[in-house]
């Protein structure tokens, strides 16, 4: 709310252009449009290829494809996360488009590609478990406009799998790195990198890793300074993050 | 560890200027400098202003001074956070312009001021309490070459006061918001920006906040999906991811 | 147990109209009427409008259907909690006019519809998923005789919303908000408003939320001082607590 | 912001009796006073007997002397809770009328002792050693406008201490029990009344208390429904939202 | 292992009653029968009315049966617990006398039914849930020959319902408390006697109940002296150690 | 109250021996009297040989010597726990038979030896540094008119030493069982004997015993039946249940 | 990377005898050689009798069937643990010699029956529930060329059974203590003998076992100073490590 | 207690060598030396090198000199772990060969320096806040008579300090990794060579660490199977364990 578009609406009524009642409408409006940021940011993110998402999990198949109708409508990408597959084949039926993502448990409309990114995201996972979490990650970043690189199964107990992929890490714009059980390895690759790493714990593990809570306290505590951490299992989360932080000042 | 690199040895080599135990050395050095990419990154590092910092805790001030001191030969800006006042004054003696910040309980030596930041940093705090590790935050932030500005005090609970800073927030390239009890700042923060946020959890709180989980839970369960999270008082992590986010790519 | 209770049966008996063991017995009924207070609560309340309520949880259908024909005689009003579409069914054929409610989960018998508060209750949710738990409230709260507003789907990453609705929150008497996650919204809407706020955690959210223990920490910590928590999921709790702020003293 | 309020301002403009600017600057008040409700809450408040309350953990004497100075100057009564003798000897020489509560550690300025509650509020404890956060929770109260009654060391292992006081209780607009170690004195004070319960876990107790836990889990898990809960040792809490429970309706 | 148990075997060897090797082999049986004191212990216990006591859970009816079986030949009473239905069915078939206990899931066979106690155990439970619990603990100390009372649904919201029992309650010679929720009623009831209170926290209960911790803990911190605590739902454990206390000394 | 003392004040009245309102008096009495059975319980308690106990911790020197002496005149022994050496010595200068037992930190009057106990009560340390909890029980159970036999350092890793303890533990009527760290004495114990085991874990412990809760859990899942458990440190808790358990039944 | 290594190939680069870039390739070679020992290991290992382990666990029949026949081609012994009886029929199909192991869910080849241990390595389960951890434990730690010994069902509660098998237990290289409950059993073993004990917390338990976290607690804190600890029922771990001590130096 | 042991007593009895009381009390003996193992284990331990350790932690200089001294006249080699340099100063006037470790706050005499292990120890540490914990476990491993190599400071934000040092760590017979904060850096060893593993975590690290649980639970879910773990800061514990490892058998 400028002074601007105060003005511009006094100056509006003044002339007798609106009535005292529009007057005041359009100065409430001002108020709301103002309030209602994310309204706009909304209408601004999806102009600017972020996807709108769906949150499947404990949504009917019928609640989903209902929604997603609606958003397909008025926006290029769509995700719906955490989902099932006859959601997707409910979906499929009327966007032949839409891809079924079976490992991240995602449905996806992909429809406009622009790489708006920096640099490349780059998505690393210490075991195959763990790539459920990365997929979901990983597409999401793809989503909403970054190129990205996967790195599977190269857990801290073979060192050597992940020094071997330092020339793609260090050409990474930002790194996510997925890892369940002790959680070790964001640290070892916030060592080899000078740019950011997203930590995502997951919830594989056995006996003391609590669901994630091994992962979760070992990222938190990384000796490697520049390590930031999402919640457990929860890719979606930092493929977003990672997405803000490959986009151009001023988007 | 370049092939131009070996070339160049076996060149030399080839033309007779360096001997076979030179070459040998030569092409160990090529491997160690390339294993021991640590050490490079933080030669190049210092060139681009990354500061080099010291952890003050549970070292005596002698050994911070002696520390500090070969530091400062080579680099123009040094950092020693979670230190005494005392450990100051015996540096303030050699390095008059030192900076003694006492909230953040920092000292500083800050020649290098080049701004190599794409944007702004925002830091915020939610009460006047989180300050020292919000001042951590910002600190670090600054002395890596970025433009920092301060919200102090906008806590949820006065929700009117963040809401007031939405310009200066939207103008953020990163921001960090520091939080102690319920750790609901960077959830509001979030959902009125389009940038990450890092959010710090601090150790503020009484009786059920249990020195900080609170926050930090609530935090890694942010509803906004711009959140990610360093550990509980982590003011220097936080400054050093924001940061590495607000860095020019290819630094 | 009042003097003049007292008195009156040692007059009754005096006169000769009861026998020594008649007044003994008249005696010890005083004495557990007294100590027997739950009961005469329970008469009292009853007489005002407060439901009768039954725990469905870990009952068979048919055992809800016979405490609920038992009550339904004597009291206007009955409420079943946590209970089956089932039962419903079964109640449903003996009376017609009971009320299923799906998302709640509940079962209501609503033939007493005396609004008996000072004001208006609201009840505000901070996700879709915090919706069985509010309405589990709200119908405690419509049926002990309060006005009841529900507000759902404000939470704080999109703080417009709950701040639109500041001139419902101000008129509340009492207001209920439910939320998982991190549990922030409670903050926000007291700091929103000069009226006490019950905040119910729900075990709503993913990973490190562990099963509403992040948002019961959260709302125990609450920066604004006028939240008081009940247990995860408690929504009838909420309802219950809040009915009793809004009734006028001397009930 | 009402409808009349900007038609009012329009109006004014129209005829001509404020310029285009003034208008703006009118209008952007209205804005700002209508998100600032914190400030006029605030003045709001103290006009109805609400005290300016100053934390004074982590503050030294001579800060909170200056706040002190600096709020009683507009406002009749002022509470710093947890302070020290030290501060209130301070304020006592420009302040001869505040009052020191060793118990509570609290420094009182109470200047108007109007009563503006609907009924009375109990205050009960189950141990001695709960006492001071219970003084603490009577005291900010009293200075809200309340008539406070005191039931100290009525814990359940005598339960006939508790039960004793039945026609207090009852007669009570809203009840606070303070309780350490099990933590079960707010159940048995639940059933026995019909008005709300605020508990308040003290950090009282041994062992396996883990510093008001156990206390904390008790109490959130009440048998009784009229029990809410605020945090840990927090009976500035407990005061402020049994104050607000026993306000009239509109105040 | 005696002395005169040595030098008898000494004897029998002097006087060539017994070999070398055989008086070896006797001091070895000394040894290890002196070792082996549970197995004697065992046989000890079933002679004074112990019962023989069989863990179903985990375990096949088929397993259950061969188990059962085996023990029935040499021992009066026998309990199986936390079993099912069908395994009962199994028993029953060549056990007509066996006893299928619903609640409690036990199967029992109680032939002798001697009167072993100093007194009467009570078993107390502090809502209708928790039953199944206690009749564990009240068939286990039935089994085990005393005689035991039952009192049902007394919990601290509704105070005046274990008051009533005080009789009952100060005639025990120990009673056995079983509570959920916040377990409060150990306290109340050691309170209310002079005798040892075994208090058994069930899982009962809703969110941060957390599956019986709140109870654990809650009974852990009694304020009474006269209270120990058994695991979470151990019905059993406290059925056999209240039984050890209404023993005779020397059994 | 029984019928015949109602029937009794009844008679009186129809006689015209006490007025209406002495009746009504009278019958109010009974009903007190009958609340008021803790102070009965109290005197009955100290007339027996149960020593009044004084909670030392948290109370300054001059408060114990003040309770002290008050109870002193009218009881034979007391018990200070958890107390000071200081004040000791203020309480040795009125009372020269007073005691002061440095490992426990208890101060005892005991005046009153008289033996009320069935059998003997044992009390087992696991190791040197659980001594001043076990004599906390040591010195409560003989204060309470009990024979004590204490086994110290006789902890499971040279699990000889508690078997060559056999006998003694054989011939206990009840064992105490104090261990830190694992706390896995309780479970051998109880194996190795038929009376009540009453465990006393202790905050004893490095690292991850978390100042006894390992101890704790490890009592708590003892695979030994006859094993209860009390507060972490709480000896005098547990040398008063097994005093309790040590008691002639009608005591 | 040897100094010989590279002298070796500047010299074949002299003498012409490799090109430039060959000698460049060379080199590089070496380095990357060198860090691909996990790969080197891996091969040498399965010479050495290691088996080939696949963790079943989340894993399809088929995915199992067409892992095990890959590797079953190159390695003698292979091990599938936490798998299923359907995994086994599909596998013995094609190799008839493949066996089930049903308590502990392990198909094993075993083909390689040597011999490489420097002792025996004694497995011993407090319970009998623990047996298909243990059994995990044994079938691991024989596949990988142990002598193993089995003691089943030596809880502490009955120490007699334990110390009967101390001539066996004296005579491993190592042991293998697996418990859950309350986790005493490895304390006890380490005291009865001179080697090192491998403790593994199985989840068996009831209420406050907490799914293995009790015995953890306990076997962390062990007062036996030879005792190590893998996670909670990670029998396959801790057969690993046991098998490595009981290895050769050079192996 | 062999049968050679009891028959040879039989036989000089049957001699008349010794009367029948002499044999009695030496089958005894033979049975209480059975049962006394630890004590011989002791006397055979200390002649193979074992050091006795004192435990400093709790007792007093005085108590600390005294132990000493008494086990230094019967034993070459003696360990004070936790203790202080003024218990030292004591120890040092009667034992000038007596040395004192400042950082792992160890007294140690180490007259008997016979390399009794099979090969070398090497201990880890990730940072030289570490070093105490593990000059602890080396200093412990070198005085029961190993060779130790120390590799300090090699934590995983620098993987290259760790590979640097492969060549020592496949040349190491056990090794000890010592980790505060993710401790993660046992899982990258653990990947590196083929030995066991003991992992110590330390207390080393901020916020959410919890004093070590972060670390603790980081390494009992490694994901390298040749990982155990001891109690927190427990480097005496490590040492012993790796000590025995790396002991021939028969020892």
């Amino acid at each position: 709310m400028t002074d601007q578009q105060i003005e511009q609406i006094l100056s509006l009524y003044q002339r007798g252009e609106i009535s005292s009642s529009e007057a005041t409408k359009k100065i409430k409006d001002l108020f709301y449009e103002d309030i209602g940021f994310a309204r706009v940011d909304h209408l601004r993110a999806s102009r600017q290829g972020f996807p709108e998402v769906i949150f499947g999990q404990g949504k009917t198949e019928e609640q989903v494809l209902a929604i997603f109708s609606r958003i397909a409508r008025r926006t290029p990408n769509v995700l719906v996360t955490r989902t099932t597959y006859g959601a997707f084949t409910e979906i499929n039926k009327q966007y032949p488009e839409a891809e079924w993502h079976e490992q991240a448990r995602i449905i996806r409309l992909f429809r406009d590609k622009t790489d708006r990114g920096i640099g490349e995201i780059v998505v690393v996972t210490a075991g195959t478990s763990d790539i459920p979490v990365a997929e979901e990650a990983a597409l999401t970043a793809e989503t909403m406009g970054n190129r990205v690189r996967r790195i599977w199964d190269a857990g801290v107990a073979g060192i050597h799998r992940i020094i071997a992929e330092r020339a793609v890490l260090n050409a990474a714009r930002v790194i996510i790195v997925v890892a369940g059980m002790e959680g070790a390895l964001p640290s070892v690759v916030g060592g080899l990198v000078s740019v950011p790493v997203i930590a995502v714990p997951t919830s594989i593990g056995y006996g003391a890793s609590f669901k994630g809570l091994a992962a979760l306290l070992g990222m938190l505590n990384s000796c490697a300074s520049n390590v930031a951490v999402v919640n457990i299992d929860n890719g979606f989360g930092a493929g977003f993050v990672a997405s803000l932080i490959n986009r151009h000042q001023g988007k």
